[in-house]
């Protein structure tokens, strides 16, 4: 995966110099720096930050106390920040944000549409679990772009402090109550699931954003390596399963 | 309303250099340098800013495009920033914030439920009149303050320059559909309808907020004085609907 770095130099880039004002569907506009490929990358994720901040603002109305809902509520503000670096960037490279993140829309509100927390302790699970597999794929995808994104991309990424908070409600809820234990499990993996299916159906309406996932110098078996990846993407869920005290 | 900055000296101070860690109804503790009527009002306006964060973010959801949607999260991002700086000051004063914040949960939340927005213009309508009258308020206040907490109060207060949009935005609804107009004239008189009818529970629930907000060297009249406070924010209101070319 970490084949290349030519992710905003590639065979893609034709039309450059041309700022990206169009919409999706509209061909590939490229602008000077920017791949189709960097662009839905971008788009998606500016959209994922967005939308996380909504969805732990909603899910903090769960919370069982005032410290709590504005625990989860930081989390969602740091979210925001993201997004507000992802879209920042997207207007430096000529792009417009809301254009750039409008393909994703619709399977990032269907992932949480099908996966809206009945309670908090799901809650936590969901944004736990979102979170981790948003830092891994967001490493992943770094060793596949070019330096400016790439840097942007970990800068995004970096820690913001707030899994201890989850890690240790969730531990305490279910060592108080073990069964809750096991109906947590289940909700994480039908998290994967959805995640994966919503996945999948990006990387298959977005071509150049599969070939950017599979690697830049990556000639067929696109598929296949997409597919590698996300199977990456699971393991280390597992371990943040065990963390949280949960069965993978 | 200028009459005292005695808040935190005045006979309310019992009790003083005992550490707040009791909840409401437990009496009025008070520690040193804040009075009970200063731990409330913290309280209060902690509380309003985390739950002005909370509706500003469920609002966003009526938003008619993505960067609408981003700008009334940018509101709500503020909002949690003014909640941090006020849960820091409550702790710094060695109170508990969650316990200074619970009294004004039940009539900040009745005012919320009660002027759910119906669409995007009556959301952005309350987000304008909200912030207005709180900075109003803020303002009116920080002349009773003893001198850190009136800096903390007037930076808090700090304008976070959201209010061209959202002008901009209901100026432009009006203009293309005049009835719209009378619809957000009337949503607007509702609001702070209810904004008034919770402001005079939380007084009447809570004497030395009272005290504090009739200003501290009054002596009876309180109804009256407090009355005052509130015919002002009511006129500077009236200028505000004007600004968004609304009648008052």
């Amino acid at each position: 995966m970490a084949s290349g770095e030519g992710g905003s130099t590639g065979t893609d880039s034709t039309g450059a110099d041309r700022a990206v004002t169009t919409g999706p569907g509209a061909g590939d506009p490229v602008t000077e720096g920017l791949s189709p490929g960097v662009l839905d990358l971008l788009g998606l994720l500016a959209y994922a930050e967005l939308v996380a901040f909504f969805r732990l603002s909603e899910d903090a109305a769960l919370a069982p106390s005032l410290s709590d809902k504005a625990a989860l509520a930081e989390m969602a503000v740091a979210e925001f920040g993201h997004f507000q670096q992802l879209r920042s960037q997207l207007t430096q490279l000529g792009a417009v944000p809301e254009q750039a993140m409008l393909p994703f829309v619709g399977p990032l509100d269907a992932f949480h549409a099908r996966t809206a927390p009945g309670d908090w302790l799901e809650g936590l699970v969901k944004a736990y679990v979102g979170d981790g597999i948003a830092a891994d794929f967001y490493r992943a995808v770094a060793a596949l772009l070019d330096p400016p994104t790439r840097a942007l991309v970990l800068a995004v990424l970096a820690d913001t402090g707030h899994a201890d908070f989850v890690t240790a409600r969730v531990r305490a809820a279910v060592a108080a109550d073990p069964a809750a234990g096991g109906r947590l499990a289940l909700w994480a993996r039908r998290l994967v699931g959805e995640a994966l299916a919503q996945a999948h159906r990006v990387v298959a309406e977005r071509p150049p954003l599969a070939r950017l996932l599979a690697g830049a110098t990556a000639s067929g078996g696109e598929q296949g390596e997409i597919g590698r990846m996300f199977a990456r993407l699971t393991d280390a869920h597992d371990e943040r399963m065990r963390a949280l005290g949960l069965e993978p």
